[in-house]
């Protein structure tokens, strides 16, 4: 019998109507004759609830507490799931991470899964049960409850479908599947069939929600298929897989990615010596602020500026570790630049094609939009702009590369 | 360095301040130099907030999945209260029922404990931390979460109190401590300093509601003693010990317990032969329904009438239950009695001296309130009233009694 295992995010199971709702979705697929195992996250608005209690009572409360506290969340969605699934006279256990095998590192708030012990819940297939799944969560060795931080049910998912051998792993969310755009931006944005792993993952780092892409890049791992689809309705949403050879030839862009809320910090004047990136950047990973974009450019008259972009919630811690940092190493002043945002064209193959970074240029400027910085990879080219501006990029980089005029 | 365990309920953990309330006690104690395991419950209204949510989705929802679901509430405020120590400077950290090494049967929603092991508590106490457990659950040997049922998290405390060999347990309620009877009903009710386990067992399966019987019941097994208290204020509470030799003189009244809420159901004319009690009684021990009050009437030719009583929310099912049955076994019909209550006097000794049965009968007498049954234990003596007069009941027994004079 083959097995698929299928994750519901919080907004799909936010009340007893959803909960039902997703139960029914499950039953059909074990009906359909599946194996079903099911990863879930915290109902709705459950994981800020119980950060806000928690910060009633600490300031600063302890990461393996707050890890504590959060499981609970996963743990009652994946209990009431299973309840849902025996009103409809399916047989279904729920299991916490810990009994599931999830075995994680002891990284608290942000755990990583070093292996799933997956025996347990192929026990409770073989009595003929759907297995549900606390998601975002695991054990590490000492017996403590850890969470795995953002993307963690997506992360369970994909890890469980890996060890279990899944024909696939499909993540349920609130939209229909990888987009060429923002729908609610550019309305003329198209549904993605299929993508490449590395194309998803660019998109997904660069902001498009739909899946994680730290799930992804596990995903690409164990070259699991991924299936992105809406929990309502019977789209059948976008398959995440392998580039097949024959699809190498299309060098093209496939979709556009944004992120608002970035700011950028710029450490002036940074004498240029071997390791100035190391000291200023180090403390930054200490205090677990997430580092995205980074240039350094060009040093003139052995002097460097040095910038990066954080999240707008990091601002001022972020500012309050650099600054003394970047002063103390002789750079001449430190600036913050808040209200940016990214936007990322997104394909295989555009970096041998020198054509996409000039047209995305000349696009932004023909719109007026000023570009604060510049970063490529492979497949992904990023430009900083200010906030303001960043739906009319998106909407002119959609047209400008055709992305409304479907697949290739 | 001297150990002590602590309870705190649900109404003592409602909220931030109230949490932060029961911080600084669990704090000083352990300023005191005391080393402090602390069990709670779950705060405030959670575990009613959980049992609608389950019966959204299933009107007959499983006990395993119910487990888990409830189990979360107790986790929650477990480290919420460790996080509350943390602000205060303390070492605190929370264990779920399972980490404590709460070892039960697989019996859910009213799980045994079956073992202690006390290794984890013991090595964070090593550590200098604050023990923090969540109450009323423990795992079943196929690592299930499991929870004991009402009064579970008295049981844990005393449980971990006996396996760590306290000082005492300490059970922190919205009470002050033991009752002569209930000060709302009886505004002249003193509160007791010492009470013996028995006595005190008495008083709570009868309806005093400080502490769980179960819980005195395991207290008195390995000789714990256990101080309730309330959570506010500096009031020194009721000592529950073993009643030492000296005290056995005074043959008195200790207390007046009353229950309301109850039903009475009679088998009438039932053929009058060995095992009709097992027969009636089996079927609703089977449904996990408690039969309190058991009396079987004198048998007249050959007939007997069989009552018990079960509390109100029970009504129905039991009558459903035991109809077909006494029908079965040749009873003339059934019949049940609503808006019933059961008030009790406790006292060591009592049966040894009949004034006091005579005494009750004469007081409920002059204040005009039928008896509708009686039962006596060595140690109490219990009438089943109607509802609406309860109340004047234990006024008229708690003077005649001489209960507002002070301990004898």
């Amino acid at each position: 019998m083959a097995l698929i295992v299928q994750k519901y995010g919080g907004s799909s199971l936010a009340d007893g109507e959803k909960l039902n709702s997703v139960a029914r979705r499950v039953a059909r697929a074990r009906a359909d004759g599946y194996q079903v195992v099911v990863v879930v996250s915290a109902m709705g608005n459950t994981t800020d609830d119980l950060i806000k209690l928690a910060y009633q009572v600490n300031d600063h409360p302890s990461d393996r507490e707050l890890d504590v506290l959060l499981s609970t969340g996963e743990m009652v969605s994946s209990t009431l799931l299973a309840m849902a699934l025996g009103n409809l006279g399916c047989q279904a256990v729920s299991l916490s991470g810990a009994q599931a095998g999830i075995r994680t590192d002891a990284g608290y708030r942000r755990a990583r899964i070093l292996s799933v012990d997956p025996r347990r819940v192929l026990a409770e297939l073989d009595k003929g049960k759907i297995v549900i799944v606390a998601g975002f969560q695991g054990i590490a060795t000492d017996k403590d409850i850890t969470t795995l931080g953002r993307g963690g049910s997506d992360t369970t998912a994909v890890a469980l479908a890996a060890s279990l051998q899944a024909e696939n792993c499909q993540i349920y969310t609130d939209v229909a599947g990888v987009y060429t755009a923002d729908p609610r931006v550019v309305p003329e944005a198209l549904q993605l069939k299929r993508i490449g792993y590395e194309e998803m993952q660019e998109l997904s780092s660069q902001g498009a929600k739909v899946i994680h892409s730290r799930a992804v890049e596990l995903a690409e791992l164990y070259n699991m298929p991924v299936i992105v689809a809406s929990s309502d309705g019977d789209s059948p949403g976008t398959l995440i897989s392998k580039e097949e050879a024959v699809m190498e030839v299309t060098n093209r862009v496939r979709g556009i990615a944004r992120e608002a809320k970035v700011v950028k910090i710029t450490a002036v004047g940074v004498p240029d010596q071997p390791g100035i990136a190391a000291t200023i950047f180090e403390p930054l990973v200490k205090a677990n602020i997430s580092v995205d974009t980074i240039v350094q450019n060009t040093s003139i008259e052995g002097v460097t500026d040095l910038s990066f972009t954080v999240e707008q919630e990091d601002e001022a811690q972020a500012i309050s570790i650099v600054e003394p940092v970047a002063m103390g190493i002789g750079a001449k002043r430190c600036i913050s630049e808040a209200h940016l945002a990214k936007i990322s064209i997104v394909g295989t193959g555009m970096q041998n094609t020198p054509g996409f970074a000039a047209k995305m240029f000349r696009t932004l400027s023909e719109q007026g939009i000023n570009i604060r910085m510049i970063t490529t990879s492979e497949i992904r080219i990023t430009c900083i702009v200010s906030e303001n501006r960043v739906d009319d990029a998106t909407r002119a980089l959609h047209k400008a590369f055709a992305l409304d005029r479907g697949e290739p």
